[in-house]
């Protein structure tokens, strides 16, 4: 393998775009995007939502924190949705912690870079929840468009939990309505 | 969903075809085999084995065990083997365990099913044995395949930590130096 | 090639993993299951039914069957069900047969596991009853999956010819009626 | 279906579009090429040849008997080339030939073309003779590529069998020779 | 690279084989025809079409067309439809010719094929003209069949462009009308 | 069609992940990254720089450039390089800026993001050149990783070009030099 942090990280990332997005898999879609397909999705989301929130927001750090949220699946890939149950609670966050950890240890960056991870996954910044709702924005959006392009009758329950409350910007409800009015119309 | 016990089951064992092998995936394999692929792989394999030792062997229990042992994949997917190392010791296993106890309970079998299936977690007995010679093998023959047909570089590592004497059958053995005879004279 | 006549059998009942199933491809089932996806569906299919039928069944001979059952597909191919009426009556099942006797030839148990693939096609013991009940089922299963999963309308004549009569066990006539009802429920 | 004959033959030609070719899909090369990919090549490849040869080639016929060549694949699929020796002597032939009536026979041009074709199955005129060289000239040329691009090691038993004389054109000897030189230089 | 010419433009036809229709790759069907499925589907149709109209086709002519006409998108590869517009008026064209005339200069027929091919654009022939007429019903037939093998909503916009009088030819017009009304007895 | 132009801006950027790259899939690349997986893989690379470079570096608006850099291929798609010596010179540049412009028109961050991605096509700020060295340098991972997955031998020519002075920035030029490095051992 590769000594240099640097590029052992950059091969380590290149590896999201061989690990196939799950959900989609396991519902039968053909050629499902890859994670590192949907991180794309969701940096530039939160490059629109800034544009449209009020508060001020740090892009940089907003923009990092969506293109790291998922790199600890290059290490576990991504684990299905109804599998964390069977874990103990809270495993695997403590897993995706470990792994950026052990991933970003030797980059300068790592201390920083960490913290705004957790704020993702926590939500305690506007920048890390900003990137929760480009997360669940994209996953939406690209349900819609595996809806019209494949025919597959198990994309419904994406939408059944889906609530323009459970996005905390109204930039992202905005979005949702939009998306939700223009499902309906195309059904 | 079904609410037929069996069906459900069924339905559910049927997910493995839609499961792709992560090993494989994760190092750029094209079109790489389901978890159902190796399955059958598992259970032809066993029934190799049984005919080569002299032992006896509960064939039917054998089988069973092959066509069950990665039934849980079916809830959790194909975890990659080093994500194991950010998990507490031992809750992957637990967690199949789990899943298996979720998809039998209402199923007549279900605790003489969920025995056998310890017995190959743990090696307790020669049923449970086999099939997991037969697991390695089918992981093994598969590497030498892909080596064969795609040129990937990055299926060394699954020979390297491979040995004859890792397998606990000499029926097991045989067919590994085979295998490795045959690799090398194609190499 | 191999020349221990063990390994070379495994090796061949590897190459279905890379057989696929030619009557999904011919309809434009994208990324369809293979031989050895399909054959793990018949033996675990096959293991449910032994748990509900109330005769006494062999099942090692049983999961034997279901496994070898397609074998010959391995060098044949999965040859479309249309295409046989432009062969001479029989040809293909005499073809199969013959692939199995060059196969097994070398193994001590040929002669056994010939007779019992015997047994499969012409329905003269309960265990080959059973695996063409399961061979069925798992193909019913897998169209009902796909209808579900692709919005593929050329599924439909697998259903057509299909009838609860048609299968010999009333353990699999019950799966078909619920798997229909719960096929009619979905759409 | 369609009760137009000439609508019904081009969807039946479209077919091909969704057969593999199973030489290379037995072999793991993934994404292989569609009978109709071969097809064009086929076609292509016959119209360098005729401008190739010295001697007077109907052209029409030519590029007739290569677009009609595997048409009966639409039916009976790709039967792999060792499958043929557990088929009775012939039965593949007439197989075909028993599709290509079917397909024709409520065309005014059925009698035309099936007898072209049967020039190309038997080598009976200097077109057929182009095409049959036009075949094996594509699956060598597609078998160079995938060398080339899938690092593939079973291929090379397509190239043991090919010799410049068992072309019968001189025009394909040369282009023979040229790829056989190709093919050494970039190894 | 080669260094006959017949060979080299051989080679160059192959690569035809892995140029994805764009149309189709954009709107997310999988595993999409390639350029040479297409040809070869246009070949097939011109052959039919040329059956069916009453004027006097030089065959050999319109097969050629039909073969050649995609062959600029073995280097330029197929460039989606609204991104013409993007291009100063007639590059696209002005591109298509300039490959043309590169990869037949060193052949014989260099002249007259690109005359011919110049027909197939401007319309300034029979043969042309039903090659053109062709082209479109390959489009039409294949989204036909995307749409009845794969539920993907987004190729209604082909049909909606589409009229009988588009096409020059009576014979393609009747078959434009047996496939519309094989379309919508299918929904 | 979504109205809200943001949502519709949204739809086109997720068209990416549907756009292969050209010079992989022309080269025979079976399953080859999106323009998605390369976008995320320059903006991931990209923040990577940032903090190797010792100048001040703007990061939202590098990586704004990242995200956007190949927008412009969810129109066009991703024309191949040999491709463009057939247009009008700048014609493609021309093409690209074109259809950004039509993409942002109705946002207000239109203006300067066009401004940005300008920069990165003259590589006239330091946030342009970065870019450009990252495009470079994901595209030499990627071919470094397909060359050991895939064993294709088409590859070698993106490394001719290539040369350690040709990157900008010192950074960059370390992380190609590891790369060769680590290319050389292990062949």
């Amino acid at each position: 393998m590769a000594t240099n942090p640097a590029l052992e990280l950059l091969l380590r990332a290149n590896q999201l775009k061989r690990v196939p997005r799950t959900g989609w898999v396991m519902r039968g879609v053909a050629g499902a995007e890859s994670v590192a397909d949907h991180s794309f999705g969701v940096a530039f989301i939160s490059l629109i939502l800034a544009e449209m929130v009020e508060q001020s927001v740090n892009e940089a750090k907003l923009l990092t924190i969506a293109l790291l949220h998922d790199l600890p699946e290059s290490v576990i890939s991504d684990l299905p949705t109804p599998a964390a149950a069977y874990f103990p609670a809270g495993a695997k966050r403590k897993a995706e912690a470990g792994v950026l950890s052990k991933l970003l240890h030797r980059l300068p960056c790592a201390e920083q870079w960490h913290a705004w991870w957790q704020e993702f996954e926590d939500g305690t910044s506007i920048e890390g929840r900003l990137v929760r709702d480009a997360d669940r924005l994209d996953m939406l959006i690209q349900a819609h468009v595996y809806e019209q392009t494949t025919g597959n009758c198990h994309l419904e329950e994406f939408w059944d939990g889906s609530d323009a409350l459970a996005f905390e910007s109204t930039a992202a409800q905005v979005l949702y309505k939009e998306l939700m009015g223009l499902r309906e119309r195309s059904t």
